[in-house]
């Protein structure tokens, strides 16, 4: 066999970690003498390459990745944790997680707590709250790399993965004018978050193509949650202009609409209801709710990808912004008979 | 004001996190030099007690605790999590989180994960799969406060807090026998998990109270899901003994088992259902489920007061194992109009 020695065959041998091995032959302070020196003789025994022993000793990996979301409560960033864990797992690295909770102060503390924890590089989708990121640059400074998913920021010039958020905002409002709806409402965040604007610019786009008019007085912004899109539906229905059909800017939103539909007794699709991000709940409610499916699995797969691409290359390097496709996921809620 | 200095202030005064107060204080080699001078000037400045200062000093505290659960996607294990992040606010210590994906080997590596990442100490739910626990005890060699919840191991001689799941069980129970059922089935784990055989348990001291036949052919043991939950409702709806009632050890397999009954037109409450956890599609699924509510926030409130209390406290001290009370949430599928 030809094949070089890694530190993940020294891992192996000695039943540690790849991230002890690199620490050890680093020279971290908090690695045992006797593990110390465990590495350094088995490094010696397998032939471990000088050549790689000395870029281990500069590099002072630890191994571990920090990944900061909004929330692990909601199913769209649980899937794309799992599904970054899954792209990683052949190399050795592991992922620590820090919620958000949607708030900037939060935020800050987790790039903190986790360049704390020696963390290689940081993945992270920005909170509701956040407009000013110069709290990311510490990790750019540290010459760490940094994904941006999902929530990303313009003024953050590094590597992304994002939906199509224009074509996912279109593709729902398209979706309802063919299912006959002609009064179309939308309910959204107030927050001026790059991914609910395109949804919403898809969403006007949709109505200008197909010569609907658009009605301002037909765009709710609030807040996201099942109580927003229940007070959102409430506004809706008591309206002059009451809507036909209603978009809502995430499922739990569109939960909330559709419990307020149903207790006035307009159960969906006699007004027609759609969401994004296929929340696990959302197959299994009744009626079952339409949504707009933003690939988590793609998202993390593809952050994953990009992460260790990032590690072993150069920074000169042409930085990737990656974006995937939204589909549709027809349900109840908008007239499709299961 | 005669309060005295806290390495709070410092952290306040100087705008930085408590953990890099303290790591300065303590010498920590990832503080910067200038970093390491502002601290000592305002801890003088500020009058910081030099006690206080020797015990920051041998502490080398970084105000971040490690968190492992099996899964973030259950709203359980995300509902504690954020009420230990509650229960900590105030204290300075942020929390990182590790997911084991029910894996042995993924747990071994998070812990390994934790304390290479420095953490103070480690709050842990066990892997379905866990049956040797000594990958715990190097946290316990580090002096290091280790806490267990919900799915402890009676060899960890640690603070734990967890359900009264025998009592979840027979509460379960006790509501079908109370609403009519007679013939109740049980789709559980075949993983010899305590708190799942608590259950079981309870199940069977509340048959045996009714007076009402133990028919061990009714009790599937498989694994805990969407589709594990229809495969035992399959299995037992084409048994000789057919149930009227299924409990299943958690909701979604629950919703597994409602989703079989509805195909073959015995829609819950025709066959009576009753889940655990309260998990958050539950209210919302038609029919509703029935379920036992195990009060993650109160055990995520206890875990941080019990973290609060371990590390001031000796390690002579008596251990604290804190039991929470269940409570039952009834909906339609037991028959329950809501």
């Amino acid at each position: 066999m030809n094949k070089k020695t890694t530190i993940y065959d020294i891992a192996k041998e000695l039943n540690v970690t790849v991230s002890t091995v690199s620490r050890a032959l680093s020279g971290f302070p908090a690695i045992s003498d006797a593990t110390r020196q465990a590495v350094f003789e088995a490094a010696k025994r397998l032939n471990y390459s000088p050549n790689k022993l000395a870029s281990a000793l500069k590099s002072g990996r630890t191994y571990i990745i920090g990944v900061i979301v909004p929330s692990v409560q909601a199913h769209f960033f649980a899937s794309i944790i799992h599904s970054i864990e899954e792209g990683l797992k052949d190399s050795g690295y592991r992922i620590i997680l820090y919620q958000s909770n949607e708030s900037v102060a939060s935020e800050i503390n987790g790039v903190k707590t986790l360049l704390e924890a020696q963390v290689d590089g940081i993945m992270a989708s920005l909170s509701l709250e956040t407009e000013d990121v110069t709290h990311f640059e510490e990790v750019i400074k540290q010459n760490k790399p940094l994904i941006l998913f999902d929530r990303v920021h313009e003024k953050l010039k590094v590597p992304t993965v994002t939906l199509d958020d224009f074509k996912a905002g279109y593709m729902a409002t398209q979706h309802l004018i063919e299912q006959g709806y002609k009064n179309i409402a939308y309910v959204t965040t107030s927050h001026q978050i790059r991914i609910f604007n395109d949804r919403l610019k898809g969403y006007k786009a949709a109505l200008a193509d197909y010569n609907l008019p658009l009605n301002e007085d037909n765009i709710i912004f609030g807040g996201l949650s099942i109580k927003d899109g229940r007070f959102g539906a409430g506004k809706l229905i008591r309206s002059k202009n009451k809507p036909d059909a209603i978009i809502a800017a995430d499922d739990f939103t569109a939960l909330g609409v559709i419990k307020k539909l149903k207790e006035i007794n307009e159960t969906p699709p006699q007004i027609g209801v759609i969401g994004f991000a296929n929340e696990a709940f959302s197959a299994y409610i009744t009626p079952s709710l339409s949504t707009i499916d933003q690939h988590p699995n793609q998202m993390g797969a593809e952050c994953a990808k990009l992460f260790l691409s990032t590690i072993q290359n150069k920074p000169s390097q042409k930085i990737s912004n990656i974006v995937i496709e939204p589909s549709l996921v027809d349900r109840q809620s908008t007239g499709i008979t299961e």
